[in-house]
């Protein structure tokens, strides 16, 4: 029976992983979305330890998430702004944290309301489906081989 | 200035980070939404170590994601089934998978298509705002602080 290869090599979720699954890099892009751009302050902001922080933020740069950009000549002074590459990741991070306000959060709410600045409301973000715009239900969802797919034979 | 506590003790993404962030765990998810619900398959399409495997099932099970339910009786089998809590989790999982798909895969395109069978069309899925129900753009949205905010003091 021939089924799509969903091994690690070729799957999105891992690949995604890969680059952002850790824990400290999840957190250091939420400050950046957050709108926090300066290494004192996300350091500040998470507890998190100087070297690991280095380490977390050079490899959003090399993955082209982050980009460093000077904001101030003397001395020389670096912030992170996230690219558009990086501001793709606000769907991925904002469901994790859906989640989260609905199933560990306190007794007495989420943490954190999102502002929707366009309508002006508070909002729950919503998957819903490009085609027909309905909420989406797992149930209802069937993953089928893509062009990326890479079929092989299993026993 | 007050703001919001972002710590991790108060945060949902870090919360939900906890809970399914490590990087087999979400494979083991990902296989769940497949469909997939006994040990030997799990094992064998992830390649996974059968007690890590273990681990990460029974850490599943303990945090009421996945159910464990007999469904032999001699011998005795068991399966694992998302729960209603687990289902919530398709929306993190595809958004991660939706961000490696336009990012970081092959050139002939994504693995995996994301098949609507209650519309009948291949979708990508699209977060959108509750209350106007437009695409969420994260440069109009803004985090504030939420029922469960502990507001604190910061120099």
């Amino acid at each position: 029976m021939e089924r799509a290869d969903y091994s690690d090599t070729n799957c999105s979720v891992a690949r995604t992983l890969a680059v952002m699954g850790d824990r400290w890099t999840m957190l250091v892009l939420r400050e950046a979305f957050f709108g926090v751009r300066r290494f004192e302050a996300m350091q500040r902001n998470l507890g998190i330890a100087r070297n690991v922080l280095t380490d977390r933020l050079h490899k959003l740069v090399e993955n082209g998430i982050l980009a460093r950009v000077l904001y101030q000549d003397r001395p020389e002074r670096h912030e992170y702004r996230l690219t558009e590459k990086g501001l793709g990741l606000y769907g991925p991070l904002i469901a994790l944290m859906r989640w989260g306000d609905e199933h560990l959060a306190e007794p007495e709410g989420p943490p954190l309301v999102l502002h929707h600045e366009r309508c002006g409301r508070d909002m729950a973000p919503t998957l819903t489906c490009s085609e027909c715009g309905e909420t989406i239900d797992p149930r209802e969802v069937r993953p089928l081989p893509g062009p990326g797919a890479r079929a092989h034979t299993r026993a």
